[in-house]
């Protein structure tokens, strides 16, 4: 059942383009999903990909339209007249639309808007376009089916079999009050099994989840998977219904959440993908090398300070990065759990569990890791005994202190509102190799006295 | 609308439960979402936990043990009998009850089928448990909605009826053959506006994508998310529909995966969470630590090949730390892009074209951190220019070849069938290290010829 892209397939594609071969390529994309036909539509010359777009069904081009990468569709957006996107529009769902008309310039905006017939879609599209898109009127979509709680059951099967005609997938019938607001729902399982002459206020559950147009998405995120829900339904102040988000969009949400988080945790700051340009790579990955680099040179300053070891000891410099290397590891180890705790709200316990916790835990690893360490220098590397011991001590602080800071700079970056997201990566793996380097060169000055 | 936990509503729970008053109890457990009756298992005494699971309609129990923790949930059970679980078990759907049973020992395994009632339900539980738990066949539940392409619209509605007692949440209702065979689907939304007098095998959609029995749980999580299904059918080998799997079980599936890649990415080996015990943390982070000591030692024995340079030019191995930190952060942001453009399937264009991107993006990334330093170093430091010269040249080819490091080894270890996620976090800053290190010096000695 799988549909797999290849170049073959592409090339075929292009040759029946060039070649003025409509009728077979229509033939062939009919028989392809839209979300497909974006993937052929993304591998495509711009003249090839418009050409698609203006001979298939409007239903089929919206519907690919939506799933393209965002690049593609503003060059293909720009290849269209405004009468033809407000065609594309009007045969989309209330939230792709606004999503999509979000990305053209204020001017098009208008045009595009002024063009399209269908009214009470464009009010609906111009309604989304008031909120923030990542809050949950900016996910919602107007398409809903509704019910008043003091209709009959057969009364309002005609009225639902009208709207659910406008509605691509029906998950629940939320039942409203005459003034709009939103009184509880009806599952199609219960107006299945429902006898015929009840009154849907006997009938719905009073009982229904619901977010606000200003609860942030990725609140409605966690909510939704926490109850298992498939739609929510959406309030305004006034807690009257106006919208429903569903779980496709949310699911597209958590993949994206995921991915900025994992992005940013690697030190990219800005969100990009494979195949931006290389301005943008630059821009998103710089400030946090710049960054790096300043703190390479606090490493560099700190080490001429411990100069006097150079004559004596200088294989401790030898130590340095294997120093660096482990309070690295360790604290982006104890961040990542953190983080993963955080995100997921199932830290639990006090702080001061925690600290002694992560403490033992360093301890523990510390001390494997110092005696291996050891055992293979002294005995078979004919390390000194004292400068060993040096090593093994140096390693066990840095261990802990690289697991406190990871463990603790999220914590409070959580608390005091910043995404801890930022802490990992470059900010501990810097602050770690400064404080790693300070307290192996003190362990080792007070006991080899430099 | 929110339910939030808090540590006196913890403390009013165990009051109720040390002082018998069940009643109260209860009364206050009814109007509490299951989800949220498991948040506070989770926090409750094993004694407190299992009463209120005895306590409690077994409905919104088998819901609550769901959602619980792993390990909360395996110490309620052992304190359950075999015949309380398998009442527990029979309100569960098929999946979630293979999920829990497939927790217990083999011999408890069996008592509790034994003690089953529900002969049929039983059966497919045993069924569900061949199958690999990240299988198509270990997601599914037998759960479904399926009518006979032979039927007529209305003979089938009061099978439908009796068919979605059963079944949680109807999303499609699949068309199948005499022989079982899954021939299409029919929406809800259809059935509604379908003329009675229709025969099923005139309204059914003919299309329908499914997934086999043995498609990996990722794969099928791909699929639902690009085509944006709520509902996916399985079929065995002979084509028969077997079962269905639903979104919500494939957003757990999804966040899962994610954490698991970014934990393996932090160099976190086994799927740990932040309140295991400190052994499970330990051995699932001592692993990639020892890799990394290993690596250390590399650098310990590389630098000490370039011990010659102690003499003069000290000042380079107070430079180590900065060029390792540069190493290491490019690498991993370098990987985190490939690995996000892996797992999407959104890499596009030769690894030709790849390679040439890197190199031109980390040489200006390069080139402005290299100006950055040598101003500042020879400018304002009075750092020597020649030196200044080859750390800017050293700088820049310790970057371009940990983001090329950071790019092909997930890509080939992708194409060898190996998760690259294993690539990033110690294994490229490990050998980012080293070969940093190797770079450097060997820059720094044809300069300054030591």
């Amino acid at each position: 059942m799988q549909f797999q892209i290849s170049e073959e397939l592409i090339e075929n594609i292009q040759n029946l383009i060039r070649e003025g071969r409509d009728e077979e390529l229509l033939l062939y994309l009919e028989e392809v999903h839209h979300a497909d036909i974006a993937e052929i539509i993304n591998e495509l010359e711009l003249d090839e990909a418009t050409h698609i777009i203006k001979i298939l069904d409007t239903e089929k081009t919206s519907e690919a339209l939506m799933e393209l990468e965002e690049d593609v569709r503003e060059r293909i957006l720009n290849n269209l007249s405004a009468r033809e996107i407000a065609e594309e529009l009007e045969n989309m769902d209330t939230d792709d639309a606004a999503d999509i008309i979000a990305e053209l310039s204020e001017e098009r905006k208008q045009e595009v808007i002024d063009e399209m017939v269908d009214e009470e879609h464009a009010e609906h599209i111009v309604e989304l376009l008031r909120y923030d898109e990542d809050s949950a009127g900016g996910l919602m979509a107007k398409e809903l089916v509704k019910v008043n709680e003091n209709w009959s059951v057969t009364g309002c099967m005609s009225e639902m079999r009208a709207q659910a005609e406008e509605v691509t997938r029906v998950h629940s019938i939320y039942v409203v009050d005459d003034k709009g607001r939103l009184k509880g729902r009806l599952s199609l399982k219960d107006l299945l099994t429902a006898p015929s002459d009840a009154n849907i206020s006997d009938v719905y559950i009073p009982k229904v989840d619901y977010v606000n147009v200003h609860t942030e998405g990725e609140e409605v995120a966690r909510v939704m998977q926490k109850y298992d829900l498939e739609a929510i339904p959406v309030v305004d102040e006034m807690g009257r219904l106006v919208g429903r988000i569903t779980i496709d969009d949310i699911v597209d949400l958590i993949r994206e959440v995921a991915e900025k988080d994992y992005q940013m945790a690697a030190g990219i700051s800005e969100d990009v993908e494979a195949d931006d340009s290389i301005l943008n790579h630059s821009r998103a990955r710089l400030p946090w090398l710049i960054l790096a680099l300043f703190g390479g040179l606090i490493s560099v300053n700190l080490l001429g300070t411990f100069d006097d070891a150079l004559q004596e000891h200088a294989v401790l410099f030898f130590f340095v990065p294997l120093m660096a290397a482990m309070a690295g590891n360790v604290g982006v180890q104890s961040s990542a759990i953190i983080l993963q705790g955080l995100a997921n709200k199932s830290l639990r316990g006090s702080l001061f569990n925690r600290l002694i916790k992560e403490i033992l835990l360093s301890l523990l690893n510390g001390l494997v890791l110092a005696i291996l360490l050891v055992v293979g220098g002294v005995f078979f590397l004919g390390m000194d005994f004292l400068f060993g011991i040096t090593i093994a001590i140096s390693l066990i602080s840095v261990i802990i202190n690289a697991s406190l800071i990871g463990t603790f700079v999220p914590i409070i970056l959580d608390r005091l509102g910043i995404n801890p997201a930022l802490a990992t990566g470059p900010f501990i793996t810097t602050s770690n190799d400064i404080f790693g380097i300070l307290i192996y060169f003190t362990i080792a000055k007070m006991i080899l006295g430099f």
